[in-house]
Order: structure tokens, then sequence, then C-alpha cells
């Protein structure tokens, strides 16, 4: 296999690309903003999908690619180094025209990323890591916050769709809890984007449940490389097929599990 | 007085230059993303009123500036014009270096927004209207969007540090509701930005009680011009000095509304 070291540079090139897909199509079409139609969007996702699969084939051969499968702790996860690739993050932002969404790309070895790429095409914002030699913001390294005190942390979290199916009422708990103790929790909408943003210590923490792999591949990578942590909601080690994770600068993390424990049973 | 159309240029450039100055204090001082200190964040503050304050002075000597005084709906409303001024809307993101805050300047009459100025210096994003004319980005005329089903409506709100004190399940009551019956609600957490982004179509409703007069605002006019619709909890007519607002793209708004009017003598 090429080094990570080479395959970064390449990665990036990549992944720019299609975020420069994604820019055309929100500013084509129309004038005034208006809600992309669900045949637009099907199509930039998949296009986009197509523009980052079909490269990183070429770019390294012997990875597989994984995209819309359903994973869950029980499933059998693919064996040696493979892709877990996310063309949007932030769907239903992007679909409002909010210019607050990112491409994730992660490369898998077993249950670790070692490479991973989150790229905002609107602020041109690009996060990016491999293992082992730290977390970069458009070519500076970038370190989780020093912040000590939940007090005065601003936290992130989201609710995907399954929190109006199950756990609903416990996914509000823990937000409500946390706003209260905090400087405030923020909902922005895209969860590879919340980690990255926890790594360049913009927030001190951050929290969700039910998130596919893909989303959090690339995003926990950069918060380890930039020295914070990212665990499950009971402060066991996290991997990218849970379906909890809690991440952040370290020094408020025992902390934020003190809360998140108390709802993984009830997720 | 100067015609609104001759003001609102002079108004943009004033904006813009308080703007680079915000841009010039997050970027200096670090190297690595770090929380702004609190003497930091304070300078800042002052030193971007003073800029707007004595050029907007300058422009206008007979209109009056209102700041940092505590205003309620029997407060006595300043006559004449005047400017409503917030140098940073969404203090908190600014702290801690989230690229998510604004300046808002509007120019009032007794209790009406006649100008209003929104500007997001990190992503460039201008917004603005003057009464009659219509609001802009960057240039271009915005509209709200066209979305007439909650169901598929995106929506926004924030907690003032107020909702920790008093009505805090009841905000959070509200919040819960309307998740569960949208495409979800944000919490970007700069209420001026929120209503700049309901009148540019990207949110389709907006609602937030204990907000300032210079909070709401140029933003409030920005929606209105921009074909939406701005009342309290109740529906009954909004001005900036009324503690509670809904703003929307108009054809949700009577939805919204059945929701908010639950909660307004709970405030």
């Amino acid at each position: 296999m090429k080094s990570l070291e080479n395959l970064i540079k390449e990665v990036l090139h990549i992944v720019k690309e299609a975020g420069e897909y994604l820019l055309s199509v929100l500013s084509s079409e129309i004038k005034v903003y208006k809600k992309l139609e669900i045949e637009v969007f099907t199509e930039a996702d998949k296009k986009c999908e197509q523009i980052l699969t079909e490269k990183l084939k070429k770019l390294l051969p012997e990875a597989t690619i994984v995209g819309e499968e359903e994973f869950s702790e029980k499933s059998i996860i693919p064996k040696g180094v493979y892709w877990l690739v996310d063309p949007i993050d932030g769907t239903v932002n992007f679909i409002h025209r909010m210019p607050w969404f990112a491409i994730s790309v992660a490369l898998m070895q077993e249950k670790e990323p070692i490479l991973g790429v989150v790229y905002n095409p609107v602020t041109k914002e690009m996060f990016y890591a491999t293992k082992g030699k730290g977390a970069y913001l458009n070519g500076s390294q970038i370190r989780v916050s020093e912040e000590k005190e939940i007090e005065n942390s601003l936290l992130a979290t989201s609710f995907p769709g399954e929190c109006k199916k199950k756990g609903f009422e416990r996914c509000y708990g823990l937000f409500k809890e946390l706003n209260l103790v905090s400087q405030g929790v923020r909902r922005f909408g895209s969860a590879a984007l919340d980690l990255a943003y926890v790594a360049c210590g913009r927030f001190d923490g951050f929290w969700e449940p039910y998130l596919k792999p893909w989303d959090t591949a690339a995003g926990m990578l950069l918060v380890l490389e930039a020295g914070g942590k990212v665990t499950d909601y009971s402060g066991e080690k996290y991997h990218p097929f849970k379906n909890n994770i809690v991440a952040s600068n370290s020094s408020i993390h025992e902390k934020l599990i003190s809360y998140t424990s108390k709802y993984l049973n009830l997720l």
C-alpha cells in the first residue's frame, strides 16, 4: 500500500473536486434560494459519491468502498483496508441550501480509521488527519481546546431520524441537562463537522446517538489526532460501528460521560 | 434626512469595515484555535461598537444610537429615528471562534425598522433591506421559501440565558414538539442570522423568546421585505420591544403559531 503521507495529498484533491461539484449544484438552477427538489438532491448525492468512489478506487485498488449498507455492531466488519465515504454529511441542510454540510472520507483498517478527511466546500475548510501524524485545517496543525470546566464549554449534538422513533424523550433529556450546565449546546446538523470543530477547539465536546460509520470515522480520527478523546456513552473505547459516540477535548470527558452514561441503556 | 437608498450604501461600507475588524481579532494572536479570553472579547465588542456608532453618528447626526440599555415592552421607546446596533450577535460563538456570528444594524422610526443590515464577516454574506424596497443578499434580491408544509420545513431557534432562569422547561417543550413535526430545528446561536436565513429561504421558520430589540430589528425587516411574516407567539403584530418572536415564510405561519401560542402565557 502507498504510504499514508502520499495517499492523503491525493485524497485532498479528490475531495476538493467533489466539493466543487456540490457547490455547482447549489449555485446553479435558481437565482433565488429555494429548497432543492428531491430528484436534484438524489442526483447530486449519487454523482458526488461516484466522483469519490471512482477516484478512490483508482488511487488504492486493493481497498473496497463501503457506502450505503446497513451496519450494526453485530455486522461483519470488512477485513483489511476499506473506505468509508459520505458524499454529503448534513443532508437536510444541503437540501435547504444551508451552507453547513461536508464530504467525509475515511480509510479504515479493520475497525480503526487511519486516514480521515472532512471538507466543507462552502467555507473551504479542509480538515484532515493520518494516524499518528496529527490533525490539520487547511495546512495548519489543530488542537482541541484547553477548557477544563463544563460550565465554560460550548457543546454540540444532533437528533438523527431514529430519535423520532425510539428514545426521543431520552435524546431531549440529555440535551436539556447539558444545556443547563454548559455555555450552550449547538445543533448545526452535520456530525462530521461537529467532530472537526471539536478537533480544532471551537466546540469543547460533542455527543450523538444512532450515527452511521461513515458519519463519524473521519471525524473521530481528527479528534484523536488533535489530542482529544472519543468514547461511547459509557466511556468505553469507541469505533464507528457503535451506535453512540462522545468526543471531547479530553479534559471535560469524564464530566460529559457522567451525563451520557445515564442515557446509555435507554437507547 | 437622507434617502434610505443613499443611506444603505454607506451603512454597508460601515458594517463591512466593522466586520473586517472582527475578523482581524479572530485570526490574530494565536496559531492554534483557542477560545478568546474574556478581556479580548470585551475589547473587541467595545471597539466594534465604537467603529459602528462613530460612523453612524457622522452619517446621520439626528439619529441617536441605542445599545446596551435594558428594554421592556413598558419602557419608553425612543422618539423619531434612532439606530439599534448589535456589534456581535452570537457572542458565545464568537468567543469560541465559531464562524457563526453577525453584526446587526437597524434604523428605527418609533417601533418600526426602516433599514436593516445583517452581516456575517466570515462567510461574507451581507443581508440588507430598506422598507418597501425588498431584501437583498450580496446584491441579489432574496425571497422566503415557498414551503407550505411544516412536515417539510427546516426551523431554527435558540435558548437565551433567560431560559435557564425562567421558562426553561417550556422553552424545551416547544423545541421538542416542533422537532417532532418538522424536518428538524437547528440551533446555530445567532438570532440575526437565523432571521436572515428565513428571509433567503434556507430556514422556513424561526421562533425565540427573551431577545433584545437589537437582536431582531434588522432581521425582522429582512423577513418582511422578503415576503415573510413576523409576529409574536400569539400571532399578534411583532415589534422589537416585545419579548417573543415568530418569523416564517408566511405559508407555515399559522401552523407555527398553533404551537407557539400554547407557550405564550408560560413565558
